[in-house]
Protein backbone atom coordinates (compact mmCIF):
# COMPACT_ATOMS: atom_id res chain seq x y z
CA UNK A 1 0.00 0.00 0.00
CA UNK A 2 1.38 3.45 -1.31
CA UNK A 3 0.67 6.01 1.64
CA UNK A 4 -0.02 9.88 0.01
CA UNK A 5 3.21 10.96 1.50
CA UNK A 6 5.41 8.58 -0.13
CA UNK A 7 3.95 8.77 -3.16
CA UNK A 8 4.84 12.36 -3.33
CA UNK A 9 8.16 12.03 -2.06
CA UNK A 10 8.92 8.89 -4.62
CA UNK A 11 7.08 11.64 -7.27
CA UNK A 12 9.51 14.59 -5.90
CA UNK A 13 13.04 12.71 -6.90
CA UNK A 14 12.08 12.78 -10.64
CA UNK A 15 13.11 16.58 -10.38
CA UNK A 16 17.14 17.00 -9.36
CA UNK A 17 16.66 20.24 -7.16
CA UNK A 18 14.72 16.92 -4.29
CA UNK A 19 17.12 14.84 -5.69
CA UNK A 20 19.46 16.22 -4.84
CA UNK A 21 17.88 17.72 -1.12
CA UNK A 22 17.24 14.20 -0.41
CA UNK A 23 20.64 12.52 -1.66
CA UNK A 24 18.29 9.94 -3.17
CA UNK A 25 17.60 8.82 -6.85
CA UNK A 26 15.15 6.76 -8.87
CA UNK A 27 15.50 3.14 -10.67
CA UNK A 28 12.85 1.76 -12.38
CA UNK A 29 12.30 -1.42 -14.08
CA UNK A 30 13.08 -5.18 -13.45
CA UNK A 31 16.62 -4.41 -15.11
CA UNK A 32 17.62 -1.15 -13.81
CA UNK A 33 16.38 -2.73 -10.15
CA UNK A 34 18.29 -5.73 -10.27
CA UNK A 35 21.61 -4.07 -10.95
CA UNK A 36 20.96 -1.69 -8.87
CA UNK A 37 20.71 -4.26 -5.83
CA UNK A 38 23.46 -6.32 -6.98
CA UNK A 39 25.72 -3.20 -6.84
CA UNK A 40 27.25 -0.87 -4.08
CA UNK A 41 24.69 1.24 -4.24
CA UNK A 42 22.18 1.81 -1.31
CA UNK A 43 18.80 1.01 -1.44
CA UNK A 44 16.18 2.84 0.18
CA UNK A 45 12.99 1.96 -0.70
CA UNK A 46 11.88 -0.63 -3.00
CA UNK A 47 7.81 -0.49 -4.67
CA UNK A 48 7.26 -3.86 -6.14
CA UNK A 49 4.08 -5.35 -7.33
CA UNK A 50 2.97 -8.52 -6.06
CA UNK A 51 3.51 -11.12 -9.00
CA UNK A 52 6.93 -9.00 -9.59
CA UNK A 53 8.01 -9.72 -5.63
CA UNK A 54 6.59 -13.17 -5.52
CA UNK A 55 8.88 -14.44 -8.94
CA UNK A 56 11.60 -12.36 -7.09
CA UNK A 57 11.88 -12.91 -3.71
CA UNK A 58 15.37 -14.30 -2.82
CA UNK A 59 16.44 -10.77 -5.60
CA UNK A 60 14.87 -8.08 -4.38
CA UNK A 61 15.25 -8.91 -0.23
CA UNK A 62 18.72 -9.24 -0.89
CA UNK A 63 19.16 -5.10 1.13
CA UNK A 64 17.57 -4.63 4.17
CA UNK A 65 15.43 -1.74 2.02
CA UNK A 66 12.24 -1.23 2.99
CA UNK A 67 9.50 -2.83 0.82
CA UNK A 68 6.06 -2.11 -0.11
CA UNK A 69 3.67 -4.07 -2.32
CA UNK A 70 1.85 -1.47 -4.65
CA UNK A 71 0.07 -1.55 -8.04
CA UNK A 72 1.40 -1.16 -11.24
CA UNK A 73 -0.92 1.75 -11.26
CA UNK A 74 0.62 3.49 -8.45
CA UNK A 75 4.43 2.41 -10.48
CA UNK A 76 3.20 4.18 -13.34
CA UNK A 77 1.80 6.81 -11.07
CA UNK A 78 4.97 7.84 -9.17
CA UNK A 79 7.47 7.14 -11.70
CA UNK A 80 8.33 8.33 -15.21
CA UNK A 81 8.20 5.06 -17.35
CA UNK A 82 5.03 4.98 -19.20
CA UNK A 83 4.40 1.22 -18.61
CA UNK A 84 6.29 -0.49 -15.62
CA UNK A 85 4.49 -3.51 -14.11
CA UNK A 86 7.56 -4.67 -12.02
CA UNK A 87 9.11 -2.61 -9.82
CA UNK A 88 10.59 0.74 -8.70
CA UNK A 89 13.42 1.70 -6.05
CA UNK A 90 14.64 4.85 -4.40
CA UNK A 91 18.38 4.47 -4.08
CA UNK A 92 21.29 7.00 -2.22
CA UNK A 93 23.37 9.20 -4.66
CA UNK A 94 26.44 9.00 -4.23
CA UNK A 95 29.21 12.25 -3.31
CA UNK A 96 30.80 14.37 -6.57
CA UNK A 97 34.12 12.25 -6.05
CA UNK A 98 37.08 13.55 -7.67
CA UNK A 99 38.08 11.02 -11.02
CA UNK A 100 41.30 11.33 -12.67
CA UNK A 101 41.93 8.61 -15.17
CA UNK A 102 44.97 6.30 -14.86
CA UNK A 103 47.80 6.36 -17.70
CA UNK A 104 47.09 3.17 -18.55
CA UNK A 105 43.21 4.03 -19.01
CA UNK A 106 40.69 6.10 -20.79
CA UNK A 107 37.96 7.84 -18.71
CA UNK A 108 35.45 10.24 -21.15
CA UNK A 109 35.00 14.10 -20.62
CA UNK A 110 31.05 15.06 -21.61
CA UNK A 111 31.27 18.88 -22.60
CA UNK A 112 27.72 20.07 -22.14
CA UNK A 113 26.03 17.13 -23.11
CA UNK A 114 22.19 18.34 -22.45
CA UNK A 115 19.87 15.45 -23.76
CA UNK A 116 19.31 12.81 -20.87
CA UNK A 117 18.58 10.14 -23.43
CA UNK A 118 22.06 10.78 -25.00
CA UNK A 119 23.96 10.60 -21.65
CA UNK A 120 22.16 7.23 -20.96
CA UNK A 121 23.63 5.60 -23.94
CA UNK A 122 26.87 7.11 -23.36
CA UNK A 123 27.00 5.32 -20.12
CA UNK A 124 25.90 1.76 -21.35
CA UNK A 125 28.60 2.59 -23.85
CA UNK A 126 31.29 3.66 -22.02
CA UNK A 127 30.53 0.51 -19.70
CA UNK A 128 30.03 -1.89 -22.95
CA UNK A 129 33.82 -0.77 -23.59
CA UNK A 130 35.60 -1.09 -20.42
CA UNK A 131 35.64 2.35 -19.61
CA UNK A 132 34.46 3.56 -16.27
CA UNK A 133 35.04 7.17 -15.89
CA UNK A 134 32.75 9.71 -17.07
CA UNK A 135 34.13 13.67 -16.26
CA UNK A 136 30.93 15.79 -16.72
CA UNK A 137 30.64 19.49 -17.39
CA UNK A 138 28.07 21.32 -14.90
CA UNK A 139 25.91 21.62 -17.85
CA UNK A 140 25.95 18.15 -18.67
CA UNK A 141 22.74 16.56 -18.04
CA UNK A 142 22.53 14.97 -14.20
CA UNK A 143 23.18 11.41 -14.40
CA UNK A 144 20.61 11.00 -11.83
CA UNK A 145 17.97 12.05 -14.15
CA UNK A 146 15.59 9.20 -14.44
CA UNK A 147 15.86 8.69 -18.09
CA UNK A 148 19.62 8.64 -17.72
CA UNK A 149 19.30 5.97 -15.53
CA UNK A 150 17.01 4.24 -17.63
CA UNK A 151 18.55 4.80 -20.75
CA UNK A 152 21.89 3.38 -19.26
CA UNK A 153 20.44 -0.50 -19.00
CA UNK A 154 21.96 -0.77 -15.79
CA UNK A 155 25.20 0.68 -16.79
CA UNK A 156 25.49 3.06 -14.08
CA UNK A 157 25.59 0.74 -11.75
CA UNK A 158 29.57 0.38 -13.18
CA UNK A 159 30.82 3.58 -14.19
CA UNK A 160 31.75 6.57 -12.38
CA UNK A 161 31.03 10.06 -12.87
CA UNK A 162 32.81 13.50 -11.70
CA UNK A 163 31.03 16.57 -12.24
CA UNK A 164 33.68 19.76 -12.42
CA UNK A 165 34.30 23.15 -14.27
CA UNK A 166 36.45 21.05 -17.24
CA UNK A 167 39.00 23.71 -18.05
CA UNK A 168 40.31 23.78 -14.29
CA UNK A 169 40.22 20.24 -14.35
CA UNK A 170 42.23 20.36 -17.69
CA UNK A 171 44.31 22.54 -16.80
CA UNK A 172 45.80 19.96 -14.22
CA UNK A 173 46.38 16.97 -16.41
CA UNK A 174 49.24 18.42 -18.21
CA UNK A 175 51.24 15.42 -19.90
CA UNK A 176 48.05 13.44 -20.23
CA UNK A 177 46.86 13.01 -23.88
CA UNK A 178 43.34 14.80 -24.41
CA UNK A 179 41.91 13.31 -28.21
CA UNK A 180 38.86 15.49 -28.78
CA UNK A 181 35.84 14.77 -31.31
CA UNK A 182 35.85 17.36 -34.51
CA UNK A 183 35.03 17.82 -38.01
CA UNK A 184 38.43 17.66 -39.41
CA UNK A 185 40.84 15.85 -37.11
CA UNK A 186 42.90 12.85 -37.22
CA UNK A 187 41.06 9.53 -38.87
CA UNK A 188 40.74 7.16 -35.61
CA UNK A 189 40.49 4.41 -38.23
CA UNK A 190 44.66 4.92 -38.63
CA UNK A 191 45.25 6.75 -35.65
CA UNK A 192 47.40 4.96 -32.79
CA UNK A 193 46.01 5.87 -29.62
CA UNK A 194 48.21 6.32 -26.43
CA UNK A 195 47.50 3.49 -23.59
CA UNK A 196 45.52 5.66 -21.40
CA UNK A 197 44.19 9.17 -21.50
CA UNK A 198 40.96 11.35 -22.00
CA UNK A 199 38.14 11.46 -24.86
CA UNK A 200 36.58 14.56 -24.78
CA UNK A 201 32.58 14.43 -26.48
CA UNK A 202 30.96 17.48 -27.22
CA UNK A 203 26.96 19.33 -27.03
CA UNK A 204 24.96 18.20 -29.33
CA UNK A 205 24.82 21.06 -31.21
CA UNK A 206 28.05 23.13 -30.85
CA UNK A 207 30.26 20.07 -30.37
CA UNK A 208 32.95 21.14 -27.84
CA UNK A 209 33.20 24.42 -26.31
CA UNK A 210 36.55 26.77 -26.92
CA UNK A 211 37.09 26.77 -23.04
CA UNK A 212 37.93 22.59 -23.64
CA UNK A 213 38.83 22.57 -27.08
CA UNK A 214 42.47 24.65 -26.36
CA UNK A 215 43.26 21.73 -23.63
CA UNK A 216 42.79 19.01 -26.74
CA UNK A 217 45.82 18.10 -27.60
CA UNK A 218 45.02 15.75 -30.49
CA UNK A 219 41.64 16.26 -32.69
CA UNK A 220 40.19 13.18 -33.92
CA UNK A 221 37.30 12.25 -37.04
CA UNK A 222 35.32 9.55 -37.82
CA UNK A 223 35.91 9.40 -41.88
CA UNK A 224 32.53 9.90 -43.60
CA UNK A 225 31.85 7.94 -46.72
CA UNK A 226 28.17 9.42 -47.52
CA UNK A 227 25.92 12.46 -47.56
CA UNK A 228 24.82 12.52 -43.79
CA UNK A 229 26.59 15.72 -42.23
CA UNK A 230 26.51 14.59 -38.88
CA UNK A 231 26.21 11.92 -36.26
CA UNK A 232 24.76 11.55 -32.97
CA UNK A 233 26.90 12.07 -30.00
CA UNK A 234 25.80 8.84 -28.76
CA UNK A 235 27.25 7.02 -31.49
CA UNK A 236 30.10 8.99 -32.48
CA UNK A 237 30.89 7.60 -28.76
CA UNK A 238 30.38 4.49 -29.61
CA UNK A 239 32.36 4.30 -32.80
CA UNK A 240 35.49 6.40 -31.39
CA UNK A 241 35.64 3.73 -28.20
CA UNK A 242 35.32 1.02 -30.82
CA UNK A 243 38.45 2.66 -32.88
CA UNK A 244 39.94 3.07 -29.46
CA UNK A 245 40.06 -0.60 -28.42
CA UNK A 246 41.03 -1.84 -31.53
CA UNK A 247 44.04 0.60 -31.81
CA UNK A 248 45.46 -0.59 -28.41
CA UNK A 249 44.71 -4.50 -29.07
CA UNK B 1 -3.93 31.04 -42.97
CA UNK B 2 -4.20 27.51 -42.22
CA UNK B 3 -8.09 26.16 -43.18
CA UNK B 4 -10.22 23.26 -41.01
CA UNK B 5 -9.75 21.10 -43.66
CA UNK B 6 -6.19 21.21 -44.59
CA UNK B 7 -4.92 20.95 -40.73
CA UNK B 8 -7.11 18.00 -40.62
CA UNK B 9 -5.65 16.76 -43.44
CA UNK B 10 -1.72 17.46 -42.21
CA UNK B 11 -2.55 16.16 -38.90
CA UNK B 12 -4.26 12.81 -40.16
CA UNK B 13 -0.63 12.16 -42.10
CA UNK B 14 0.55 11.18 -38.63
CA UNK B 15 -0.86 8.11 -39.07
CA UNK B 16 0.07 5.19 -41.36
CA UNK B 17 -3.20 4.57 -42.65
CA UNK B 18 -4.01 8.10 -44.00
CA UNK B 19 0.10 8.42 -45.21
CA UNK B 20 -1.04 4.76 -47.38
CA UNK B 21 -4.29 6.08 -48.23
CA UNK B 22 -3.16 9.93 -49.35
CA UNK B 23 0.81 8.85 -50.28
CA UNK B 24 1.82 11.49 -48.72
CA UNK B 25 3.93 12.16 -45.63
CA UNK B 26 4.80 14.96 -43.17
CA UNK B 27 8.59 16.19 -43.29
CA UNK B 28 8.97 18.73 -40.30
CA UNK B 29 11.66 21.46 -39.35
CA UNK B 30 14.50 23.37 -41.62
CA UNK B 31 17.17 21.00 -42.04
CA UNK B 32 14.64 18.17 -42.72
CA UNK B 33 12.37 20.02 -45.61
CA UNK B 34 15.54 21.91 -46.95
CA UNK B 35 16.86 18.59 -47.56
CA UNK B 36 13.89 17.47 -48.99
CA UNK B 37 13.17 20.15 -51.55
CA UNK B 38 16.48 19.69 -52.68
CA UNK B 39 16.00 16.20 -53.16
CA UNK B 40 13.61 14.50 -56.20
CA UNK B 41 10.73 13.84 -53.69
CA UNK B 42 7.45 15.88 -55.26
CA UNK B 43 6.80 18.53 -52.42
CA UNK B 44 2.66 19.15 -52.21
CA UNK B 45 2.20 21.39 -49.53
CA UNK B 46 4.82 23.61 -47.86
CA UNK B 47 3.34 25.54 -44.15
CA UNK B 48 6.22 28.19 -43.42
CA UNK B 49 5.91 30.47 -40.95
CA UNK B 50 6.17 34.54 -42.33
CA UNK B 51 9.76 35.24 -40.67
CA UNK B 52 11.52 31.61 -42.18
CA UNK B 53 9.60 32.55 -45.51
CA UNK B 54 11.33 35.75 -45.88
CA UNK B 55 14.65 34.41 -44.87
CA UNK B 56 14.39 31.16 -46.98
CA UNK B 57 12.47 32.08 -49.95
CA UNK B 58 15.13 31.20 -52.51
CA UNK B 59 15.17 27.98 -50.71
CA UNK B 60 11.46 27.23 -49.95
CA UNK B 61 10.21 28.54 -54.05
CA UNK B 62 12.25 26.05 -55.06
CA UNK B 63 9.51 23.21 -56.16
CA UNK B 64 6.07 24.18 -57.43
CA UNK B 65 4.24 23.11 -54.07
CA UNK B 66 1.60 25.06 -52.73
CA UNK B 67 2.99 27.17 -49.83
CA UNK B 68 0.53 28.23 -46.97
CA UNK B 69 2.10 31.31 -44.17
CA UNK B 70 1.02 29.81 -40.74
CA UNK B 71 1.73 30.48 -37.33
CA UNK B 72 4.14 28.74 -35.54
CA UNK B 73 0.64 27.02 -33.01
CA UNK B 74 -0.30 25.75 -36.49
CA UNK B 75 2.68 24.08 -37.15
CA UNK B 76 2.94 22.67 -33.16
CA UNK B 77 -1.18 21.56 -33.39
CA UNK B 78 -0.63 19.50 -36.98
CA UNK B 79 2.75 18.18 -36.42
CA UNK B 80 4.46 16.20 -34.16
CA UNK B 81 7.43 18.41 -33.14
CA UNK B 82 6.90 19.68 -29.68
CA UNK B 83 8.50 23.27 -31.18
CA UNK B 84 8.58 24.27 -34.73
CA UNK B 85 8.68 27.55 -35.50
CA UNK B 86 9.93 27.53 -39.04
CA UNK B 87 8.20 25.29 -41.35
CA UNK B 88 6.33 21.72 -42.36
CA UNK B 89 5.65 19.99 -45.45
CA UNK B 90 3.65 17.29 -47.14
CA UNK B 91 5.70 15.37 -49.93
CA UNK B 92 4.46 12.34 -51.70
CA UNK B 93 6.04 9.15 -50.62
CA UNK B 94 7.62 6.75 -53.07
CA UNK B 95 6.49 3.34 -54.52
CA UNK B 96 7.87 -0.27 -52.56
CA UNK B 97 10.31 -0.56 -55.24
CA UNK B 98 12.45 -3.97 -54.87
CA UNK B 99 16.35 -3.40 -54.06
CA UNK B 100 19.27 -5.97 -54.38
CA UNK B 101 22.47 -5.21 -53.47
CA UNK B 102 24.89 -4.83 -56.10
CA UNK B 103 27.99 -7.52 -55.92
CA UNK B 104 30.28 -4.43 -54.91
CA UNK B 105 28.10 -2.90 -52.54
CA UNK B 106 26.42 -2.91 -49.04
CA UNK B 107 22.43 -2.64 -48.14
CA UNK B 108 21.42 -3.50 -44.46
CA UNK B 109 18.64 -5.85 -43.81
CA UNK B 110 16.63 -4.85 -41.17
CA UNK B 111 14.57 -7.69 -39.05
CA UNK B 112 12.00 -6.73 -37.23
CA UNK B 113 13.37 -2.53 -35.91
CA UNK B 114 10.15 -1.52 -33.88
CA UNK B 115 11.18 1.58 -32.55
CA UNK B 116 10.62 4.65 -35.20
CA UNK B 117 13.74 6.69 -33.34
CA UNK B 118 16.39 4.10 -34.20
CA UNK B 119 15.06 3.34 -37.60
CA UNK B 120 15.41 7.28 -37.88
CA UNK B 121 19.17 6.77 -36.59
CA UNK B 122 19.60 3.79 -38.86
CA UNK B 123 18.83 6.15 -41.82
CA UNK B 124 21.38 8.70 -41.03
CA UNK B 125 23.92 6.18 -39.85
CA UNK B 126 23.41 4.48 -43.28
CA UNK B 127 23.59 7.53 -44.87
CA UNK B 128 27.07 8.48 -43.03
CA UNK B 129 28.61 4.93 -44.27
CA UNK B 130 27.85 5.66 -47.76
CA UNK B 131 25.30 2.49 -47.50
CA UNK B 132 22.02 3.16 -49.99
CA UNK B 133 19.68 0.48 -49.42
CA UNK B 134 18.18 -0.56 -46.42
CA UNK B 135 15.49 -4.06 -46.99
CA UNK B 136 13.00 -3.61 -44.13
CA UNK B 137 11.03 -6.47 -43.08
CA UNK B 138 7.07 -5.19 -42.54
CA UNK B 139 7.08 -5.33 -38.75
CA UNK B 140 9.77 -2.66 -38.82
CA UNK B 141 8.98 0.53 -38.31
CA UNK B 142 7.08 2.70 -41.48
CA UNK B 143 10.42 5.22 -42.62
CA UNK B 144 7.18 7.58 -43.91
CA UNK B 145 6.20 7.60 -39.66
CA UNK B 146 6.89 11.36 -38.69
CA UNK B 147 9.75 10.10 -36.15
CA UNK B 148 11.69 8.33 -38.36
CA UNK B 149 12.15 11.05 -40.81
CA UNK B 150 12.91 13.35 -38.07
CA UNK B 151 15.20 11.34 -36.65
CA UNK B 152 16.91 10.59 -40.03
CA UNK B 153 18.13 14.39 -40.22
CA UNK B 154 17.74 14.51 -43.84
CA UNK B 155 19.17 11.10 -44.80
CA UNK B 156 15.56 9.81 -45.58
CA UNK B 157 16.08 11.88 -49.17
CA UNK B 158 19.33 9.67 -49.99
CA UNK B 159 18.83 6.41 -48.59
CA UNK B 160 16.39 3.89 -50.35
CA UNK B 161 13.84 1.26 -48.94
CA UNK B 162 12.17 -1.71 -49.97
CA UNK B 163 9.45 -3.22 -47.48
CA UNK B 164 9.24 -7.27 -47.72
CA UNK B 165 8.78 -10.97 -46.29
CA UNK B 166 13.07 -11.14 -45.61
CA UNK B 167 13.26 -15.17 -45.64
CA UNK B 168 11.42 -14.76 -49.23
CA UNK B 169 13.63 -11.98 -50.42
CA UNK B 170 17.18 -13.92 -49.20
CA UNK B 171 15.95 -16.94 -50.56
CA UNK B 172 16.73 -15.87 -53.94
CA UNK B 173 20.38 -14.20 -52.82
CA UNK B 174 22.65 -17.29 -53.32
CA UNK B 175 26.12 -16.61 -53.24
CA UNK B 176 25.79 -13.24 -51.66
CA UNK B 177 27.37 -12.90 -48.09
CA UNK B 178 24.47 -12.38 -45.54
CA UNK B 179 26.42 -10.89 -41.98
CA UNK B 180 24.01 -11.05 -38.98
CA UNK B 181 24.96 -8.86 -35.47
CA UNK B 182 24.84 -12.13 -32.96
CA UNK B 183 26.44 -12.94 -29.67
CA UNK B 184 29.14 -15.11 -29.61
CA UNK B 185 29.62 -14.77 -33.92
CA UNK B 186 33.13 -13.78 -35.74
CA UNK B 187 34.69 -10.69 -34.08
CA UNK B 188 34.42 -7.79 -36.35
CA UNK B 189 37.52 -5.94 -35.56
CA UNK B 190 39.51 -8.92 -36.92
CA UNK B 191 37.14 -10.06 -39.78
CA UNK B 192 37.59 -9.59 -43.17
CA UNK B 193 34.34 -8.34 -45.04
CA UNK B 194 33.78 -9.48 -48.71
CA UNK B 195 33.29 -6.41 -51.33
CA UNK B 196 29.63 -6.17 -51.44
CA UNK B 197 26.48 -8.45 -49.74
CA UNK B 198 23.89 -8.03 -46.60
CA UNK B 199 24.15 -7.29 -43.04
CA UNK B 200 21.64 -7.97 -40.70
CA UNK B 201 20.74 -6.32 -37.74
CA UNK B 202 17.69 -7.43 -35.89
CA UNK B 203 14.87 -6.55 -33.26
CA UNK B 204 15.65 -4.54 -29.96
CA UNK B 205 14.68 -7.06 -27.75
CA UNK B 206 15.02 -10.71 -29.47
CA UNK B 207 17.84 -10.06 -32.43
CA UNK B 208 17.49 -11.57 -35.28
CA UNK B 209 14.64 -13.75 -35.99
CA UNK B 210 15.06 -17.88 -37.00
CA UNK B 211 13.26 -17.33 -39.95
CA UNK B 212 15.59 -14.92 -41.02
CA UNK B 213 18.58 -16.71 -39.13
CA UNK B 214 18.80 -19.67 -41.96
CA UNK B 215 20.03 -17.11 -44.33
CA UNK B 216 22.82 -16.12 -42.67
CA UNK B 217 26.00 -16.80 -44.16
CA UNK B 218 28.65 -14.78 -41.30
CA UNK B 219 27.37 -14.69 -37.86
CA UNK B 220 29.24 -11.53 -36.57
CA UNK B 221 29.34 -10.04 -33.31
CA UNK B 222 30.87 -6.54 -31.78
CA UNK B 223 33.62 -7.43 -29.27
CA UNK B 224 33.02 -6.62 -25.49
CA UNK B 225 35.72 -4.95 -22.72
CA UNK B 226 33.24 -4.21 -19.82
CA UNK B 227 29.97 -4.74 -17.74
CA UNK B 228 27.25 -4.15 -20.25
CA UNK B 229 25.40 -6.71 -21.74
CA UNK B 230 24.22 -5.25 -25.32
CA UNK B 231 24.32 -2.45 -27.10
CA UNK B 232 20.99 -0.53 -28.84
CA UNK B 233 20.45 -1.47 -32.21
CA UNK B 234 21.36 2.02 -33.82
CA UNK B 235 24.74 1.85 -32.19
CA UNK B 236 25.53 -1.73 -32.85
CA UNK B 237 24.67 -0.76 -36.62
CA UNK B 238 26.96 2.22 -36.44
CA UNK B 239 29.81 0.28 -35.28
CA UNK B 240 29.91 -2.89 -37.64
CA UNK B 241 29.27 0.17 -40.68
CA UNK B 242 32.50 1.50 -39.53
CA UNK B 243 34.25 -1.60 -38.97
CA UNK B 244 33.36 -2.66 -42.68
CA UNK B 245 34.60 0.15 -44.00
CA UNK B 246 37.80 0.07 -42.23
CA UNK B 247 38.11 -3.49 -43.54
CA UNK B 248 37.33 -2.81 -47.10
CA UNK B 249 39.88 0.33 -47.22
Amino acid sequence: MLSKSLAKYVQSLQQKKFRQEHGAFLVEGAKSVIELLESDYQTDLLLTTEPFHKENARLLDKQPARVEIVSTADLERVGTLATNDTCLAVARTKENRILVADPAEYALILDDIRDPGNLGTILRIADWYGIRKLICSPTTADVYNPKVISASKGSFTRVQWYYCDLAEFLKNQSGVPVYGAFLGGADVHTLSFAPGGYVVMGNESNGIGAAVEQWVTRKITIPRYGGAESLNVGIATAVICDNLRRSLA
